[in-house]
């Protein structure tokens, strides 16, 4: 069974380390053979690394995939899915032969890419390129923050390593780059990434773009780099991941340099990056590299010698079991505290602290009420973690009496992400995807477009986090249409299984917060206002109803969000001079709304009656539930707010000018 | 007048000098106070570099703003503004003392944030950090190949620097990161970047998060690296910027050590980056300046010096007029062409090579129709330069018969952008703003997200590049849900300004190539499919009106969109089984419709008629057209794209039953 191609090579592996490697090639190549669909390349240049780290360095058990000390490994590179889902089913997860023949099959466990939800073991939904490696970021800040949290001088309750292989394509993306600035900042030294540095990318050499020194680079970031000169040299890896483990203050990139498509025909050609590579090839491969099993046939042995590594999974768990009942006898409400914020629960009394405002308090920009509200949580909830994209002191998300995540600090609560909104939707991914913390990020609305594949990653993998915009409209005034978004609200609103809230007022300010944080199944994005906004009656206020009528009256709706249910307000009273009584209808958000019954939806909305909506944004969607708006179908002005609403039409007398034209249809 | 802090400097300038400097310092301090909003920290820190800049080493003529052989320059640090407009006005641009007056102001030339419309000598529109530096790369890239392509041994055309000035704030940027990346790779020698390293950013200093070698970082990119220890020391940047010319092969990133706030008593702290000082603090500063000045008076003999520099403008001007003079004569062919080219003009002939199909083709790709579309127009359009993110194989918008643009290789055009979308944006922008090109960029539907905030600034610039996106929906099929846009469509259509077209079928995919080149006052996206779509006739086929009858029929109208135009087909004949007659539109472009008259768009969509739409994408938005609507609320699937349609319920059967709902009402 001895490879020719290697035979001669002084680094050549025992037959059974050989044939442990190959399982993981044959088990993927062959995958993508029967899907007719995926990418073979990557998996036969890292099959070795893989080995390595699952029968030899990650401290994991198959039967608790849920176990809160394990390692964390996360496959940046989410195309080579086949590797780690072959290399999950070598190690004994809960991932069949089935479903390897599922590949890509409708409703399988094992997609195109890799999906959080699907499969034990899977920690992270990766394909989008750079994502990956900056939820690993997050996740290593978690373990870093949680272990100063809990671990005593005795037991060390939470201590692992968070493993990354990331590709060329990653390395390009700025999301990367962003990300591994701060975790050099933070000096992760458990953060462990690979770098699958194979010169070839889907559509050629990487040469043609990508000349840079990366090594060079994540040094200047303040990482430790080292080199695996060759793929195949399960030594070398080895090695290199002991230089990196010993290093504690810096988090490590290896440079692995592989061969994409190893043993096979196409080797180092991008043609084997992301297309099956044919019977013919398939059978030749299988020659070269002496494997002559049959697709989806791996003997015994293999079986036997992936799941009795050095690193024995139940082993690991088993140690760590001891020191947590030791931990739980000593500590027992630090240790249900943990477990339940695990568990994603809410703790009692999370939300005794809510600020409340009465109609005779001065107006204030939802951002400040927002930003009371979010304290008022982390009174309780030490769970609360979060940060913003150097704006604090604009969208008002400090955490107040506490100081800034940075090294020695771990127990600090603030994160200060730099101007990188990317890195801080992915990293804040990262955090949740580890468990244990409710993290929440923060900057201007407009920036939400560079933060937008981060919320779309966080919608798919229903992650709890709590997404603040602020500046959320043109309301911010002389900073201009660079700054003010238009398209936004649409934008987030047409994501699915992202739930968005824009409060009109302090008290629905306050509401929402409460709302984002009930919902632990999903994120929700909150959009705050710059200017200041008049305190509305409580009374009939239900923010988690998604609408819900403030003012009644029969002959028209104005329906409003955020800022502009206070224009709403001003028109009714200006048709209410005309002898028309408008209804008010405060709707901060749509998803929300979605979910109540019809007879809900028609005593809010009433059929029949002439509606018109009112928002500083575009109009796309409202015609779902009114008949006109009042809306922006251009970007914003530089001026004062107040001028730039006068001049832009989003008016009382603009919203009584479309009821009149609607009531003399 | 000599400033008592600087009087025992061995660096001291003369006292014309200092005060030429203050100039632009107090210009911008005293607009920022009037408009009572403002950023004065960066224009009281950077005065000494902007001097310098403009009255020494830039190339241009205020009087010939359009010159093409200008020199370019960006302010990547947007909020920066007033050191800009002050510099401009000082240099003897077209932006009066009354402009400044009117900074931040309703319909001033001087909004908050430098806009490329609104006053000549601001080459980009600015502010969202980041997209200056990679607008610059685009710029620098631009001249380059233009100068490759256009002058002659003789006669040096095209031969001028671009620059810039970055912040902090835009080195945490991952979009910079991605465009230094490949700006390195190039070689733009002629591209000079100013990082203004003062350590603070709007929140405070930046050691909180920032920590990382940026001038090591640089250097791994292939740049030259250069530092200017002391801002205020006109000569060291003058050696600076003299080092940074002469390599010629390497782009430059000088680090200039500001103090943000220079002169004020804020000096150096969070607090003087993005408010007004207030009246006592800008007193304070006039008196630790030494300038006696009131607001906005500047002594004749400043504006003298100002444009007496060595490098004043219509000298320079002239002696490049002199040389295209010789150049027209010589070579009058390409002298038109070079001029044309600049006004965004279409060549005679310019869509005369367009591929036809006839019904009895068989079915394509829109990707591949597009491609082809794409190639034809390219043969009588030199001007069409473009790229893709690392997926050309799979966009299929490579330019045959052209090679990639590489050191050397100026002349070609096909830009390899890597794994870096936003940077292909944000350098497309560049090119566009440079001017001389229309630039095109490919990747899949679904990172467009990962751009977005290029797209948006494309819209506010008007800049009419092509954006092509491919593998549209969830007939990308088995890369799953990651990979599958669904709120794609919505988020551009909300964005003002951005012409989007989604054709149905090959004859519409070059169709919609047609309209987006003829569209020379903005940018339009073009929405692509993976998988084959059948051809349609031509007969009634109107995509430059936005959406037509492609089938006729008096109960009811099916609206579809791109590949979901065959399922519209097939529902109309499941329903004329049925007796129900059904008109099918093909709407590929909302934008586009809407600008039609209303006779037009009531022909089209008939009032009182049922209406229903079907698009493989969020169902936000289509209220505006239709009644009901077959669309997707949910993330896609990892499976063949026929099984994914079908479990998705995007089918005919699926219209069918919408149709007759509406129809029994």
């Amino acid at each position: 069974m001895t490879n020719t191609d290697t035979a001669n090579s002084p680094r050549v592996e025992s037959d059974i380390v050989q044939d442990s490697i190959n399982a993981i090639r044959f088990l993927s190549v062959d995958s993508v053979q029967k899907a007719d669909s995926g990418h073979p390349g990557a998996p036969l240049g890292l099959a070795p690394l893989a080995y390595t780290l699952w029968t030899r360095h990650m401290s994991y058990d198959p039967e608790r995939p849920d176990w809160i000390d394990r390692d964390r490994f996360v496959l940046s590179a989410g195309h080579a899915s086949m590797l780690l889902y072959s290399s999950l089913h070598l190690a004994g997860y809960d991932c069949t032969i089935e479903d390897l023949k599922n590949f890509r099959e409708y409703g399988s466990r094992t997609p195109g890419h890799p999906e959080r939800h699907d499969l034990a073991g899977i920690e992270v939904t990766t394909g989008p390129l750079g994502q990956g490696l900056a939820n690993a970021v997050g996740m290593a800040l978690a373990e870093r923050i949680l272990a100063a949290e809990f671990n005593d001088d005795e037991n060390t309750i939470i201590d692992h390593h968070t493993w990354c292989i990331a590709s060329d394509g990653d390395m390009m993306e700025g999301v990367t780059s962003e990300a591994s600035s701060v975790a050099g900042y933070w000096g992760l030294g458990k953060l462990i990434v690979f770098y699958d540095q194979n010169h070839v990318s889907l559509s050629g050499p990487t040469d043609v773009t990508f000349t840079e020194d990366t090594a060079a680079r994540y040094r200047s970031y303040g990482w430790q780099t080292l080199e695996v000169e060759d793929a195949n040299d399960v030594q070398a890896i080895d090695a290199a991941i002991e230089k990196a483990r010993a290093e504690t203050t810096r988090p490590s990139l290896i440079a692995v340099n592989s061969h994409i498509g190893y043993g096979s025909p196409l080797v180092d050609t991008y043609k084997v990056h992301g297309s099956p590579m044919g019977a013919e090839n398939v059978a030749l491969t299988r020659e070269r590299l002496g494997w002559n099993y049959a697709p989806f046939e791996i003997p015994n042995e293999i079986y036997k010698h992936w799941r009795s590594g050095s690193n024995n999974g139940t082993a690991q768990y088993e140690r760590w079991e001891q020191r947590w009942n030791i931990y739980k006898a000593k500590s027992p409400a630090l240790a249900q505290e943990l477990e339940r914020r695990f568990r994603n629960e809410l703790p009692e009394k999370w939300n005794l602290e809510m600020p409340t405002y009465s109609t005779t308090d001065k107006p204030e920009a939802t951002r400040v009420s927002g930003g009371k509200a979010l304290n008022a949580l982390a009174i309780n909830m030490p769970e609360i973690i979060g940060g913003d994209a150097d704006l604090w002191p604009s969208t008002m998300t400090q955490l107040v009496n506490r100081g800034a995540v940075s090294p020695g600090k771990w127990r600090e609560r603030n994160i200060c992400y730099g101007v990188r909104e990317h890195a801080m939707g992915s990293i804040t991914n990262g955090i949740m995807c580890h468990g244990g913390f409710r993290a929440f990020t923060a900057t201007f609305f407009c920036f939400s477009d560079y933060m937008k594949p981060a919320l779309r990653l966080a919608a798919l993998m229903k992650l709890p986090a709590v997404f603040v915009f602020t500046h959320d409209s043109i309301g911010l005034g002389q900073d201009g249409p660079t700054h003010q978004p238009i398209e936004h609200l649409a934008a987030l609103r047409a994501l699915p299984g992202m739930s968005l809230i824009r409060p009109a007022d302090p008290n629905e300010a306050v509401q929402a917060w409460e709302v984002a944080t009930a919902h632990t199944d999903g994120p929700t994005t909150l959009v705050f206002s710059r200017q200041g906004l008049p305190v509305m009656d409580t009374t009939n206020m239900k923010v988690e109803a998604g609408a819900y009528t403030y003012l009644n009256g029969k002959d028209a709706v104005i329906v409003g969000t955020g800022s502009e249910v206070s224009i709403a307000i001003d028109a009714r009273e200006l048709l209410a001079n005309d002898g028309i009584e408008a209804a008010v209808v405060s709707m901060p958000s749509w998803d929300l709304f979605r979910k109540q019954d019809r007879q809900y939806q028609e005593s809010v909305l009433p059929p029949g009656v002439p509606k018109v909506a009112v928002e500083a944004g575009s109009p796309l969607g409202w015609h779902e539930f009114v008949d006109d708006v009042v809306a922006l179908n251009r970007f914003g002005a530089s001026a004062p707010a107040d001028e730039v609403y006068k001049h832009l039409g989003i008016t009382a007398e603009n919203v009584v000018a479309h009821v009149k034209k609607l009531l003399d249809k």
